[in-house]
């Protein structure tokens, strides 16, 4: 059995981003050289999310609206957890998105529909963050 | 090791609606003739769930009602997505129930408590859609 | 190739309540002595769920008044699943957070972020409930 790990940074300049890490995957799935295996991605923050979806500009500005809908970052003081930070929603939003994905390593490459990309989520933004690769196969 | 790969299809003549497919993967199960080790099921499309919850209609129901409210269909216009296919509630659908579960192998079969089910939630039909089944262990 | 498996007993005195078990996940790895892999938790019933967050009083208030703001406990008669059980709400609410995480182990060790912790958070709690803990690696 063959194991891989990586990690990926980000340093988002806002509250919110959204950062395509769909090569950063493919990339350390072709470094751990294992052909027949999972590969887990998943935030190591917990105001961030690691999610598939569609690259499409349009989804993405859906999802920071319907996001601000289910969770909304303001009036900070309807959250019993702010105070020292005023980052709750991004707790919320990130429960909703979810932590981590798994995905399946076939013929050495990710095992993928047709449209699917592993996007970072950054949800509470403007400092640095990171962001685990596991991978385990043969 | 072994790793076991198999894909489901699906062809749902409606919108949306619901696939049992618990025995699906048992069978996979079976053909891996892995006994101890984890199967990965997720969509391989990104307006489509893998989840794992009761298979009893009400909740069902329940689920077309709840997911309407959080993510509503129409009007159409209210999402960026939209436009050349209307189907942006459909990735916001997808995002609340889920793309995938990962359960553990046991003595050769699913570990699962009384009531866990998986189910294919198809959120954007009338088209073929595939699930992916990855077994790793031994 | 090693695997270990491991369950987990609640009890919860209330209908909802949260548990960190992230001490007894590590227990669990450091028993199964494997070194690197993959490590699954998740509930074992349909209205209960294992997720990452931080381990904060205050969020978790957040959580109980969002969930119900999400899916409503009453009234008990806007659910077609209610009737011989009134928990709906607690199928839904489980939607939102998630049945399972899945963790990377490297050294020996839950690869983990410097906030994240592992919760049980029981949602139809007065009675037995359960987790599953699956290991895999070497």
């Amino acid at each position: 059995m063959k194991t891989y790990r990586k990690e990926l940074f980000f340093n988002i300049p806002k509250r919110r981003g959204l950062v395509n890490i769909t090569q950063d995957v493919a990339q350390a799935i072709s470094e751990s050289k294992v052909q027949e295996g999972l590969v887990l991605v998943n935030a190591m923050h917990i105001t961030a999310s690691v999610f598939i979806n569609d690259d499409e500009a349009g989804l993405h500005q859906d999802y920071e609206t319907w996001l601000e809908k289910l969770a909304p970052e303001k009036p900070y003081g309807q959250y019993k957890h702010n105070g020292y930070e005023d980052n709750a929603d991004a707790h919320l939003k990130r429960t909703i998105m979810g932590r981590e994905v798994v995905c399946a390593i076939t013929d050495g490459k990710l095992d993928f529909g047709p449209w699917e990309q592993i996007f970072y989520y950054e949800l509470d933004g403007k400092r640095e963050k990171r962001a685990l690769i596991k991978i385990i196969g043969e």
